[in-house]
């Protein structure tokens, strides 16, 4: 059972819903055209915020981790987009390497990779995990509730290959964001695949990259579809040189908050919005919404106070801080049982497979849903996200979660386009 | 709600499913290299018959009808196998037209039109359906059980394309299986893509040709597997010049009869088969089933009365029989309370989509389900045949299913095969 979510169903999004629903044809013909052109990364998760008036990303992530919240109806949807991402990628692969975080505790986040390891090995490969985890010195297997286990193994490294004592793999999927950097023993691998590619990792991926390529992508598909770009785009704006801990970059950090809260409020009197326009601020590298702030006014930047500074400082696993991004804060409008729900959507190759609302009921509709500490419900999607129903309106839930899918898709589309320019020189 | 299949759960067979379960991986990496090779047509639907001893295939047809029979949660899974054979063949297409066979008084067969068009509009294709039916006119609206419609369209041809009123389709998917020839309007099209190629209609494939490339696949796989092919494959002969009215060709039609059936007791003596042995004679060309006989014994075969060669001497539409095939029968095990059940199969490029079971009540085991005048009831799979089950045994749902699957695609290969070897030269 799924409760009813009590989205705003007035103003500018049923408009852009209706409009997408109408462009499905050009769209998907669009999108088709796309991928004959780009490749997409191996998965992908999209944080989507609906505010009624807007519907736009606001995270990508190129290494998701809640295959376990996806409705199960849909995992023949998942075995079959994995099946075709192996065919493109490396159809003569047998053996698959998983290597997920290193983090050995988290529930949730193991559940997620014994989920994941039954849906690659649905489609017939071998899979084994390997851990980067320096502790993980010999086959651990770990017990998870529900009777699951996991058997995390040692990785070795053996002529030139990354490897499993027994095992070697043509295939190497990651679902370990590389956070603490690039670990020596993934360099130079001897005709392996890595999935996805190592500058995929936040050791090296910029958020404003990826922003950049979206910013591109919503352009030339607002032009398709005939709207106004910024209404499934944030605006976003980047500072380079930034040390919270020595203060430095605060006056960037200032005028760009300033510049894009004039935007916002520009729009939204253009759509007569009656919101106080927000920005996030937050790590351009990175990932679990460390070092994240919601900023009203410019005046909120300056002068932090050494627990503000310390937070904004790292972000997991101790990576420094020194260039940020000032995202246009998205509210959100979607709501079960007074509780806020975000969007997640998950896809596999270029296929939607499905995604969950993050439901939270102790942050308001201003903050990032994706912050430490933060404890969420996740409500599987009832709807894969590929059927439309044209013969009703917009708002109703087979077209809402068309909707998302397709924007989840730009995002997709825009992590191929920054994979492919931060690929480095050989 | 889906009965329990009394299947037999004993013999063979369990064998059988626990060596598929058991090579799983290399089934899949064996489908992934063949499909590196060969085209899957764009669909497929394959019967199954399960003997217990036995699972093989008795038809494969590739303008599949049952598409409303398939399980609605399924959906999502045609959809994504539909965008990929598109993307395939065709990416750059956004119109395709679907040619339906030509009864249109069939409200079971015109439900799988709506339903295999809905399916084809939710890749986000224009989809319009072209009649070949000359009674079509004008645009024709069909009203359907459940308040479905249906519009039927008159083709023209146009600068040597294949159109309706305003409507150019880049693709023309077949659901018609042109048992009454090639109509000169689907002739030489202008850069439009014909779906199946003509080859795969009646007028031209022949069973016999299809089975020989099944022998080839077979073959192949048993090896892979360490099987004897007899168990997924069914024996076969054909006499090439038969004609029922003028009684030709009864002495070559009983020596095959009287060949086939010693083979078969051969194999149920060498496996402790407590059978009838039995063989099912039917036209090289053509469905639907007519022209159908069960023969236990050669005799049968030779001084048939009149009423015998008449239903013998003509398929549907009208084409006459002139080469036969005569298959090794292969007795169904699978019951619905008391009745007999069929797998169907369905295929969409080389993913296997769904299925369900013909149940039918009035017919023996070793007769055939897929015959004029039989009414059966469709139960859809519960299942979608692609998530086998490891950990449990052979025989549980799941696997079964599975291994469903895997006969299945065999087939399909075969299709494949059967396919390029047929291609016309140019």
């Amino acid at each position: 059972m799924v409760p009813h979510l009590t989205t705003a169903l007035t103003g500018p999004l049923l408009g852009l819903e209706q409009k997408i629903l109408d462009s499905m044809p050009e769209i998907e013909h669009w999108f088709r055209t796309q991928w004959q052109e780009h490749t997409p990364p191996f998965y992908c998760s999209v944080d989507l915020r609906n505010a009624g008036f807007k519907l736009a990303p606001v995270d990508t992530n190129l290494f998701p981790g809640g295959f376990n919240n996806l409705n199960a109806a849909f995992l023949p949807l998942c075995v079959q987009a994995v099946m075709i991402a192996i065919e493109k990628i490396c159809p003569d692969a047998r053996n698959l390497l998983l290597i997920p975080e290193n983090h050995t505790r988290n529930t949730f986040y193991l559940q997620n990779v014994v989920q994941l390891s039954t849906i690659l090995r649905q489609t017939g490969l071998n899979v084994r995990i390997g851990s980067l985890n320096p502790e993980i010195r010999e086959p651990t297997r770990i017990d998870l509730p529900g009777g699951q286990q996991l058997l995390l193994e040692p990785l070795v490294r053996s002529n030139g290959r990354l490897t499993i004592e027994g095992f070697d793999p043509c295939a190497i999927l990651l679902n370990n964001d590389l956070s603490s950097g690039i670990p020596e023993i993934l360099g130079n691998l001897h005709e392996q695949f890595l999935l996805p590619p190592l500058q995929a990792g936040w050791a090296v991926r910029r958020k404003s990259n990826h922003f950049a390529a979206y910013d591109e992508v919503a352009a030339n598909f607002s032009k398709l579809v005939g709207i106004d770009p910024w209404l499934i785009n944030p605006a976003f704006a980047i500072c380079g040189e930034v040390n919270f801990q020595e203060r430095q970059g605060e006056e960037c950090l200032a005028s760009n908050v300033d510049f894009l809260l004039r935007e916002i409020t520009t729009k939204y009197l253009e759509y007569g919005i009656e919101e106080t326009p927000f920005v996030i601020v937050k790590a351009d590298a990175g990932t679990y919404g460390m070092g994240i702030m919601t900023v009203k006014d410019a005046s909120e930047v300056r002068g932090l106070n050494r627990k503000q500074r310390n937070r904004m400082a790292v972000v997991k696993e101790g990576l420094e801080v020194t260039q940020v991004i000032i995202q246009e804060g998205v509210p959100t409008f979607e709501s079960i049982n007074e509780a806020i729900a975000e969007p997640v959507v998950y896809m596999i190759d270029h296929f939607v497979v499905g995604g969950f609302y993050r439901v939270h009921t102790g942050r308001g509709r201003d903050e990032s849903l994706n912050a430490p500490g933060m404890h969420f419900v996740p409500l599987a999607f009832e709807d894969c996200c590929t059927l439309p129903d044209l013969t009703c309106r917009a708002g109703t839930a087979p077209n809402r979660f068309y909707a998302y899918g397709v924007i989840a898709r730009l995002a997709l589309l825009a992590a191929a386009l920054e994979l492919e320019r931060t690929l480095p020189a050989e």
